[in-house]
């Protein structure tokens, strides 16, 4: 069977066919949930390992970037992810609405600003890719400027790998029934009514529209440098083990490694 | 006997006396690696309970400042306290020393700009602490403008709790002994040089005056909005009870909560 990263990676040059994806897909993981979390935290321990050798060499760094709709679990995915990693060396960004400064400025000024360091992890909670589809879907701005603005992320993101940024975008794709279930339960929940607001219940009504413009998106920007995965996101244990091995394997691919031994330390004696 | 957190405590208005704080202190906590780790894990996960009332709050921050000599444990107690706790809502800030930029502002301007947004807990690995004692111990400034500083540091941390941010100031105390072998741990292991160079060995030849400069330092800036605590750092599993513990206290103090309800979810139907 085809390799968990082989199946939900979005080949580049091919179109990323959401509609045709599974969002309750376990594929081909034993159905379980405590199994299922028991693999996810056995992956965050050996990241946690890769991790203090990216920070220990210091040379290269990891950007995650998490899109999805509303309740599509980015929030979870980002904390079933770097829980028991090295806080020290991993940044998460949360992007808002842009401010009137960053409005100011190019799309991709706020973004560069943030990338993540030498050495870290960063995770993006939303990122330019809102700029994109978001923007779209309210009309402020039309289907040429989005092709225009992929084009613009594709070389801002070859920059990035080139320059020694590990880029892994994941889309979590989530049902329309089953953030139906997850709204519903935020609803009736006070205790999660923080989380949202009714605008959240306006947006669903363009769920099927946003999808469509994710699939165009992801499809022009998965790049063989910088690719999409589609992550199956109706089932969270299966979100949290997919994305930890996705950045498992990302960090195995260009193996980091401690620094050589400094000869200068050589038979030196602390007093 | 005294709660820990008040035996740590640098009374405002009193000297912090660093020489006659045992830095193998158990704090009457029962000996013990493994009882105390579990105790620091337990208190890790509720440290991880107040922070999520801190985000869904938004309203107040949680600053810790980490400051100690050189193989303190500034990193481990970092890693110790938010690891297990949701990365969404920390930052941790490392500080080197200023790059040229840094350099043509005042000591606070880098410091400011970092300091934890409300909702999050922001950690100090290092910090403005160092422009007062380390440029002090380098010739940098004289004791004059060391207590200049002081007294700006202490105007600039009461602004900061006047708008939300509750301030946490932990000095690793550190035996001479315990540092000279992890030092030559460090030597003496390759996969550590990369954590090192030769001048950390010049920088112990300072070992007692750093202290004294500290003390000095600490005494002056323990204040009743913004108090030093000084942490017996020669056991790591007390130095990450102790961190733990304060951080709970500082937290249960404000007593965060989930904002109220929204009326306007009342009876509303997800479609």
């Amino acid at each position: 069977m085809a390799s968990l990263v082989q199946q939900v990676l979005v080949r580049p040059g091919s179109t990323a066919k959401l509609a045709r994806r599974e969002p309750a897909d376990l594929l081909g993981l034993p159905d379980g949930k405590r199994r299922g979390r028991a693999r996810a935290e056995r992956t965050t321990a050996r990241l946690a390992e890769l991790q203090e050798l990216l920070w220990a060499e210091g040379k290269r760094s990891l950007l995650i970037v998490l899109q999805g709709l509303d309740a599509s679990g980015k929030d979870g995915a980002t904390r079933g992810l770097l829980t028991g990693v090295n806080p020290q060396g991993t940044e998460v960004h949360s992007f808002k609405a842009p401010t009137s400064t960053e409005l100011r400025h190019d799309f991709l000024w706020r973004i560069h600003q943030v990338v993540p360091p030498r050495g870290t992890i960063g995770v993006f909670n939303r990122s330019h890719y809102e700029d994109v589809v978001t923007v779209q879907q309210l009309g402020l701005i039309d289907a040429r400027e989005a092709e225009r603005r992929c084009r613009a992320i594709n070389e801002f993101e070859r920059h990035l790998v080139d320059q020694g940024t590990v880029i892994l975008k994941c889309f979590l794709h989530l049902s329309k029934e089953e953030q139906r279930l997850r709204l519903q339960e935020r609803v009736d929940t006070p205790e999660k009514h923080w989380k949202m607001d009714l605008n959240d219940l306006e947006t669903r009504k363009h769920f099927d529209e946003l999808n469509r413009l994710y699939d165009r998106a992801i499809s022009a920007t998965s790049t063989e440098y910088a690719p999409w995965y589609v992550i199956p996101a109706d089932r969270k244990w299966v979100r949290d083990v997919v994305l930890g091995e996705l950045a498992v394997a990302a960090l195995e691919r260009i193996n980091p490694r401690f620094p050589p031994p400094n000869p200068d330390f050589a038979g030196v004696v602390v007093e």
